[in-house]
């Protein structure tokens, strides 16, 4: 059977510098599933056509800005037209590129916070529901491994009934005063409201923390309380978060998120535990899932092993203590939406194990999410309601 | 240089059956400072002397109940008098035993929460300033050598300026309806309001979890937001808490304590960052202390180690590598009041890095922070003082 | 400035079911500095071409064997020629095509253990040399960027004089009779002697371990006591190996390997000590190096962190915290191999932080290094000269 | 049921500054089956008599050697007579104290390695048998309830058929040249032939290796190849130790032990492999046994827990998830040897379960395979018969 064909695929923002950009690109050539075509890889032409070229764009496909890489898109032939555009710009930009590829008809993966209000996403979703097309948010979080199975073993019971919810998200990046320090491009933009939204820390890790907490349990919470906290001098964005949540089910959980925990990297942790056992995991060691039931002694599960579940088993590539990593796990993502997109173009359901990948849906109830904890963050009343 | 004398000890509760009972007659066992030779071991006076007689006891000075051994004792010669009492039983016994002996003259040491009230507790610390005696409260975890390292280490500035505390406590014993099963003595009045108080979980555990942050930090929340939870069926006191917690001084904290984590044994986990740098350590690997400095590579700091703090270093037996555990943290809190008993007798002040242990005052402000507990988890208001 | 063309590489074996294939051309595609061309996938024509066509190779450039592969490359201008081939057959293959391809001035990349005797070795080395080509040997456990920092730590001197080496590599996937449980490709050829060699475990493992420990060292074993095994029945190769090691310098080491340790995974250890510290690093968990100073607290080093030698600093991708994996490790060498071939092609010696790469060299001491295993473990002398 | 006297203790050795003595007397301390009544505590009689007083002794219990304190025991009544000796000298003097002991009828309790030479071996486990004594020797590491659990899992048949057999020990105190900064009463004697004799990290920390390898499998290696070496200058005895092992049954087995493994602290680690999986424990974490079956997850036995066997469970004190350590290990082993003497007063046969200690005979083979490494050491045969 010969090969199916790459997704064409067109990045908006990314350009050299940026972060984020890089690993999408990465992500997304692991499986071989995806072919980078064409670009607006930043918001000033110079640069954009800049890193275009550095990355190997023909020149004609090679933007200044996302306005002419959507209409030279729609002037292509099906034949070269792309398949799909990845949004990975700073979080402003998100909402206006999102919204007129959608309604160009294309496929389009976004970063997150998807947009900064409910009501874009609101807006978004519906948009995307008229179109008919398919929208990931890179949550890329969900697609390690490990979070599947712990969703699993979640969704298949294994936990019993939900009764704690914890996602601690410390990073220590913005413990000092970065952002005078010059030259870091993450730091300029995610600290300024204009481009970042109105939540900092609890916009760019904390909807991670919220999507994981969802994702794993398939609960949403229906009342929160938070505490949001602005440590760096002169910031307009808080550095730091924490949340009381419950939810309807009963269940109580916690997010913790912060940016000021000096010398931590990247410390990411879910604990889900109900009446019959508790899940631990931890994205810096992501290979593992400890499961502690409460009649046994405590289980490592780890990646690539038999005895997980089909979408873990599906989510990995090399065999058990060959470590896969983050650049898998967002890969996994992307691998989702191909196979949605490829079930669109053959008009056929996709398979659900295949097209495993969060949906424009979550990207707005992320979104509501971060609204609520800026009222709540603002309120004298304790619970505020997700409802 | 002969030795000094055993202090002489007796025992109020703890008898056959109690868990906790003989860990502090092993704790004072271990470094040769207390000698037992009296005790009432239970309100139940045969139980009591069963239990007595078990530990080998003399019959004359194995009691059926509290107010005799205060009575035998107060006819005692003080060469033959005991030096301190340790009070060891359910949370309600320990107010009027402990201000019974302290109005007599005796060294007092008890178990947490220390009392029932504020009121208890202010009236408590004001007899003990009164009578002029020592009065150690067993926040054993306090005593484990690498948090007292945490605590020199923040204390002496190597954190900076601190901006987040964090307490977790999980627990799985009370996952399961374990106090219907039988035989649990624990579950028993741990979960009775008459003689556990008007807290659960919280003031089981979370005691330990506020004495701890404050030990290392020195420093006292201002404001406090509770959400306690029974989740075990008919159960009439929380087996769960969550905590957002604010300081004066611009900290944020959390503390989470739950017996409900299904599962997890003693998880108690302690969080302190500052401007600097954060610590992080877990009761389970008492041994280590992990700092995460803001400008280089993390350092797993060791108890027994050379470059460990003198607290620290005091607080251990054997060389690094050697594994001590709880009862050697909880041995140090008795050889803390020890050296104190002792300056006392000796009539002169004690040596500070000796006489380490947590006072009355400790325990009257842990009672005081759970009655602010359930004052804020009764409440609709976000934030309740503490001040 | 424009971007560097692609590098055309062919790939020999590594049709479908074949794990290592697909993780080398992973590991080409991460970076975006190699494009897949040309191959021939099989021994066996059909399987070749099927596979060539599943990974979309034009149908003139897919072939029935390497020598029809090798014959087209001649045959094509250089504008279309491929810059290198990439060798990941069973063993005894590596020999004849390496050897064709060198000869007629092609770079090569050859799984390890490189050829089958010390003398095909040696002929090869010599081809090499004289045709001027670059050469690299996946050992591709030495592409962790804390591998690179322990190498540099020990060869900066941080170590002192080195006295102890250890590798220990386990894992348990021959522990129970895979090879007739049917459809097991790689027990399949790794346990016949016809197409492994005369080493099993030794060979297929044993080779990591030894390359890992004379890359970060520096150092070469020169008396080795070997003791090998057979445990699986009826099996023809080691599938456990034990070695003590002599060092002319004065270090003692030891390398274990097994295949037969159930319930392991890959389980790849590394001890390197000398009189200022010891340094220990485990496969399953790589972003992270242990540094035991002998005066000072553990330090643990990780990948991304701003504090480590350029070598590893450059072997990263995507911030501390953030999890790199097997892959990646994979992808430096591969990284160093193409900054290699691209020197070479502007006729500029490569700079050696970015050629960064196991050579033909390692490759041929790693062949004599186990005939050397095999010599000792036929002997009753306990130490046999690697001199 | 009124308790059992403590029994009676004299101690020989492990004065003042002395590290393992105390740790002895704690371990006796801990579960109050133990009383020091009598010691010869120094050969030196001032300083013996001064760590005596210092230790509460009687005047007339606190002898000036071992002779006196033997001579006195004999002349008292069997009321007030030490029920048992602990003898925790430097090595030499370990074979005429416990001699003598042993021939006027004491039980005894000697540290390891036993005694010199495999011929004093056999003649104390022959006056042993003689005079019906217990003798117990503190192999303290076997005490852990974890590794009395590894003893249960492979006794029971939960690993299959055993393969593998490593034990690795290193330590980093000799790392520097510690025996010429003063002071260290530990190196002092260690280093010195006529007091440590012929073996040195072999036999302080090797033979523990040795025992707990056999304490848990049940098997004795037949051959071993030995190297050791000296790497600290001027040193006359060895500071590590490498071994390889086979066993009859056709398991393969290593030694390592070190302590010039510089920054390292205690680091103890034993694998056992048999066909149906792995376990591994390590000292420094030593409330965890990692059990990694060749068919499932990976299972962490803590202890405490419900699902360990028999006799794990009776080697605990406090639940699971409150960590016990070294000294508990070390009371353990004690607690066993009074099982035993209670049994023996009382002429009924011990329950195993109860007296579950180290015997003179482990000591002796001990000693013996001492013996043989040191012949292997000197010897250019790879392999050196151990039956």
């Amino acid at each position: 059977m010969p090969r199916e064909r790459r997704l064409r695929y067109a990045m908006v923002g990314g350009g050299q510098g940026a972060f984020i950009g890089a690993v999408h690109r990465r992500a997304m050539a692991l499986d071989d599933q995806f072919e980078l075509v064409a670009g607006a890889f930043s918001s000033a032409p110079e640069r954009a056509r800049e890193s275009g070229a550095a990355l190997g764009l023909a020149d004609d496909r090679n933007h200044g800005s996302w306005q002419d890489l959507l209409a030279d898109e729609l002037r292509r032939s099906p034949e070269d037209r792309i398949d799909l555009v990845s949004i990975v710009t700073p979080n402003h930009v998100h909402y206006p590129v999102a919204l007129a590829f959608v309604q160009a008809g294309f496929h389009v993966v976004c970063d997150k916070p998807l947009v900064h209000t409910a009501a874009q996403a609101d807006e978004l979703v519906a948009a995307v529901r008229r179109a008919g097309t398919v929208f990931g948010v890179t949550y890329n979080y969900t697609g390690y491994p490990m979070v599947r199975e712990a969703r699993h073993l979640v969704r298949s019971g294994a936990l019993g009934t939900l009764r704690k919810i914890a996602v601690e998200y410390n990073q220590g990046w913005l413990a000092t005063a970065v952002e005078h320090s010059g030259g870091n491009k993450q730091a300029d933009w995610r600290l300024d409201p204009q481009r970042s939204g109105n939540a900092g820390t609890m916009a760019d890790i904390g909807s991670h923390a919220e999507n994981l907490a969802a994702t794993v349990t398939g609960l949403r919470p229906d009342a929160l309380c938070a505490d949001l906290t602005v440590f760096g001098a002169g910031r307009r964005l808080d550095d730091d978060a924490q949340l009381l949540l419950r939810y309807a089910e009963g269940a109580r959980g916690i997010i913790v998120a912060s940016q000021v925990a000096a010398g931590l990297e990247n410390d990411l942790r879910l604990l889900v535990s109900g009446t019959l056992g508790t899940l631990t995991w931890r994205q810096e060691e992501p290979n593992q899932l400890v499961h502690s039931p409460v009649d046994g002694p405590r289980r490592i599960l780890t990646r690539g092993s038999p005895w997980l579940g089909e979408s873990a088993k599906r989510a990995g590539r090399i065999p058990a203590g060959h470590p896969e990593a983050f650049v898998e796990a967002f890969a996994n993502v992307y691998l989702g939406v191909a196979a949605d997109i490829r079930a669109h173009a053959a008009g056929r359901p996709a398979d659900p194990l295949e097209a495993d990948y969060p949906r424009v849906e979550d990207g707005a109830l992320g979104v509501r999410f971060i609204e609520k904890v800026l009222e709540s963050a603002a309120s004298e009343r304790k619970w505020t309601s997700l409802s």
